[in-house]
């Protein structure tokens, strides 16, 4: 099993596995204050929810000026949840850097089992379909929905992945294809738009994705794209599952329309062109067959078990 | 009105735009013999169902053997009906080269009265999404769906225009954008993945799209990514519409899953990944709202309607 670590915490500074230049070379980004991390966050040389979290934390664990530091990470990115959470989770503690590492190994645990729940759903010869990135580098860990991958591939339950392209971006072409690769899983990438005819022609088994944010009616953003495979997979009747720790739930949001959704520099879609480039989607809790926490699996209504997991 | 020419018989010859450095750079292919043709028809110089015809047609107007180049021009690519029709027409005529161009002639006339049809379909203040592109330069005439949008245009009823990128090889982005700013009607790119967040914000009012073939029930082959915006479009209660001359009917195959799917060479997607690149996807007529052609609009019942107009 060979996942890949997209931080590292080492001697005082964060080193960060520059996912804007994979898979074609690996360069790691030493940040030594929480600026740095900042700008590391913005430009996606670190994404994915889980990920950017763990990265803000350390940010803090960086900073003279906390208070400061914690203002200027939650700034960065808008959608994801655990981003504020971290945050908080750091600010609070005596010690953060020591709070950041536990975060950090917690990460990993977390995924551990979401991932083992996520792969109890698979059946021998499984052909999964994955969107954008939550394997171990959106992570910090061992990944969301590649974790679930990951798992169900260990117990001999996943035939192969069906990789979208995820534009403009191309997380699941650059990202997700070589973590599949490193861990020698059976994949195809396809274009976005390929989903519907894969499934009209009996192709995929599962859709598995992780999460941005979870409102509290079980509303789902993610990696813009989601949304469609979803409805999708409702139609030909696929198990639509999500993955994701439960720092990723929002109790405070009642639903879908209180997430906010960022918008990305029109330029990712090609220099000069008018473009709208909205980076999430909600997915309605209506179109989730599960969701897959550390906390246990989650199923309609979705109200009732996000309260609990979150109310512990 | 500026429209795009992307053919022109001169001088005993062929000139195919090529639409490959579209926008780029404004580049012909000088084609002398029907190898040349099929060489352009096959490596996407001209692309799009109807243009393809009327260039096979000046193909077989070129030939010293004509019965050779017919078996070759039909092989170029499968999906397309008009393909096959348009070499058919020029095969047996006494003249192939008046032929192609009354063909060629045809295809204006054709899209025009279909582009009003469509149009009239539009109410003032419409945001219209198009997929691929299906505009002058796909027909070697005045635009199918393309046409649609230039006629709701005339008419005042056209807002603006949402322009899927169009993956793998972005004829949104590439060639629908550069069709729709010669023509100065407001447009914006989006990614493939876009079309269902802009639904459910209200952002899209109508989709129209082409035709690679329609099966004598309805089902409509186009470029893939077609049937999932047909999908999401009837969830929104959004119409669907598809704009294609009556060539491009083919009462012979009784539903899409006869149509034969072309799949392109997995490079389209990147070099050296493992991918699966189907380039069209089947629509099921359920979910078509209408059928513009140029003998009138096609509804539901399809069957009986495309009978109709393809026993004339």
């Amino acid at each position: 099993m060979t996942t890949v670590e997209p931080l590292r915490f080492e001697d005082g500074a964060l080193l960060v596995l520059d996912q804007r230049a994979l898979p074609a070379e690996e360069r790691w980004i030493r940040c030594e204050r929480p600026e740095q991390v900042a700008d590391c966050i913005r430009t996606l040389a670190v994404r994915g929810a889980p990920a950017i979290g763990v990265a803000a934390a350390y940010g803090i664990a960086l900073a003279d000026d906390r208070q400061a530091a914690a203002e200027l990470l939650r700034s960065t990115r808008p959608t994801a949840v655990d981003l504020g959470w971290a945050v908080d989770q750091t600010l609070a503690a005596e010690d953060p850097l020591a709070r950041a590492r536990e975060l950090h190994r917690a990460r990993y645990e977390a995924d551990r089992r979401l991932a083992e729940l996520g792969a109890a759903r698979f059946e021998e010869g499984d052909r999964a379909l994955t969107h954008c990135n939550a394997g171990a580098l959106a992570t910090a860990g061992f990944g969301t929905a590649g974790g679930v991958l990951h798992a169900a591939w260990e117990r001999g339950c996943l035939e192969s992945v069906w990789v979208d392209e995820t534009r403009p971006l191309n997380q699941g072409a650059r990202l997700t294809v070589y973590e599949l690769a490193r861990a020698g899983i059976p994949h195809r990438l396809v274009t976005d738009s390929s989903a519907g005819t894969l499934m009209a022609r009996g192709l995929v088994d599962r859709v598995v994705v992780g999460a941005d944010r979870i409102a509290a009616n079980g509303d789902v953003a993610n990696k813009i794209g989601t949304y469609p495979l979803a409805v999708l997979a409702a139609r030909h009747e696929i198990p639509f599952y999500v993955a994701a720790p439960v720092s990723t739930l929002d109790p405070a949001t009642p639903d879908g329309d209180g997430i906010p959704i960022e918008e990305r520099d029109p330029s990712e879609l090609g220099a000069g062109i008018a473009a709208v480039n909205f980076a999430f989607d909600v997915t309605p809790a209506e179109l989730v067959s599960a969701i897959f926490t550390e906390a246990g699996t989650l199923e309609a209504p979705y109200g009732e078990a996000i309260a609990r997991v979150t109310a512990r």
